[in-house]
């Protein structure tokens, strides 16, 4: 059975190119609520799960022994655009820690906020590992190999403590076996796990909710969510679909993007947890798709919603040729009240 | 019917993501020589038909009038990048048309050669519509509006006499019926009309040989072969799968590229056109598509087709965490002497 067609891009009135994917909407207790498409298909998660990668930096003490507030805590759940607020948070992070960028074993490239990597360039400056969209959780795992009292080098490795403790958050979460033959390597060079969309979207109901978590995870979660959701700018930047929808729920959900067309969200005032992963990997086509779901659970805010689930595709001088568009009949099973 | 899997990208011994798509191959009398996935189904070829769109270029005799050569001809057909090379040909081309950049109805963006953008930031400039990657191919169109002694202002319009040329040159050349309801707007602004993959395959071959043209208009398709193909640095630039594609062919095969994952190719050697065309638009799958199907048909150039037909995935610290590869099976059915 093939995934169905979720989102379509237009141009004038015909059909220019198609995304197909897959939609798992899972409540705290492992129920499917709603799901399009082959969810029990593993998928590599990639970045969306940083909320849950950061449990190990909440429960080791290393945040509070750091000093680490909501700002840390989001950043270190970041994909970060690179803008000066992030890479001088990151920064403080690193100082806090006692260590320099060098530390960072992510890898550099230049940020995604465009006249950030202006900046850079004007200042004559090569991208460096803080600009890398994932500094903010690599300082948190360099946080965590202090406070575990154990060597910061190879931190990235699967073999560390750090990727040990981890990993074992991730399976603890999802509940998904985390096997040598599910592993790849992410882009910042630590292991991704491939996961059912399904095990995903139970993974992020349970962080949610605490639900089936030890009273000390459901803790840390709670926090990380806090975190997230009351300083969404940390998480991603300026203009980007994460930002801007936390902002606009305003701590009802915790969203989170991930390469190659992953989306999670967690939304503990309903008990749900969502997953998204478009088959080809593109990101216009998840981001149309979280914000479809979104837009089903919370009506009242269907005009930022509804912006993400149909987006304009303009010309170089900015007028509307098309959309990418959410097919709305494919998400209209999903009950607002479910 | 679901077009099928195509491309698949890996992440270390897993699957990630999926592309699908369809594969015309067609000779010059229109009989399908290989065929994948819903080739009836028309697709905006955007870009990969500037070949066809320069027709009236040289048919009107603008090209000989302004005293274009080879490199002006490629970059009436180029998706270029913005590179100096490319800029001061177009503007070598204003000039001979005594006309000046504020002409170019194209739009702005920045140049796709890295390097070029970072130079232009560098210098405290904006992106201007000459380093519009379509900037050639407009400077083509005003070099037929003065030729045709019409009023330049505009010529990006359906209803003007540039693109009624232009439309009426890729009607003849892919016998397909450009109506209004196959019309969209390009991101250079100029109308674009969805035509069959199949059509689309089959204007190549007709391009490439003259097969069905008038001798007028079968020399012109030559001079722009020969432009293309003897100076493909100037079709795309440094790197790029054009570029290098028909480098390597040396003359074999014009290959072009067009936006929401399009690609064609004449080979005229053996009478037949190719277009690609990945459902979900993703350019990294239809170049590999393209690079497949070329590998069959030319395998004595398999060492730089093979790389194009499957390309790493790296980590940023540089490393391979996967690759971008067409499922060779799919394209084994192309007889390599078809």
């Amino acid at each position: 059975m093939a995934n169905p067609v979720l989102v379509e891009v237009t141009r004038g009135s015909r059909v220019e190119s198609r995304h197909r994917g897959a939609v798992a909407v899972v409540d705290a207790d492992g129920s499917i609520v709603f799901a399009l498409g082959r969810i029990e298909r593993p998928v590599f998660p990639r970045s969306a799960v940083k909320p849950i990668q950061a449990l190990p930096l909440v429960e080791s003490g290393a945040a509070d022994a750091f000093g680490f507030g909501a700002r840390e805590l989001a950043l270190a759940q970041a994909s970060h655009g690179g803008e000066p607020g992030h890479v001088s948070g990151v920064a403080a992070m690193l100082a806090a820690i006692g260590l320099d960028e060098p530390a960072l074993e992510c890898g550099a490239h230049a940020p995604a906020h465009v006249p950030s990597a202006e900046a850079l360039v004007r200042a004559g400056q090569e991208p460096r590992a803080i600009h890398n969209n994932c500094s903010g959780k690599h300082a948190g795992f360099l946080a965590v190999a202090r406070r575990l009292g154990v060597p910061h080098e190879g931190y990235v490795e699967a073999g560390h403590p750090v990727q040990r403790a981890v990993r074992e958050a991730l399976q603890d979460v999802t509940e998904a076996h985390h096997s040598a033959e599910m592993c790849g390597t992410d882009g910042c060079s630590i292991p991704t796990w491939a996961v059912p969309l399904q095990a995903l979207a139970h993974g992020f109901a349970r962080f949610g909710t605490g639900t089936g978590l030890s009273a000390e995870r459901a803790s840390a979660a709670r926090s990380l969510y806090a975190a997230a959701t009351s300083e969404p700018f940390f998480v991603a930047g300026t203009g980007r679909a994460c930002t801007e929808i936390m902002a606009t729920l305003a701590g009802r959900a915790l969203v989170k993007g991930g390469a190659e067309g992953v989306f999670c969200a967690a939304v503990p005032g309903r008990g749900l947890g969502i997953a998204v992963k478009c088959e080809d990997g593109a990101s216009r086509a998840s981001e149309a798709m979280i914000a479809a779901v979104l837009a089903r659970l919370f009506p009242e805010d269907e005009a930022v919603l509804g912006a993400r689930a149909t987006a304009p595709v303009l010309t170089r001088r900015g007028a509307r040729a098309g959309e990418v568009r959410a097919i709305g009949a494919a998400f209209a099973g999903l009950n607002p009240r479910g």
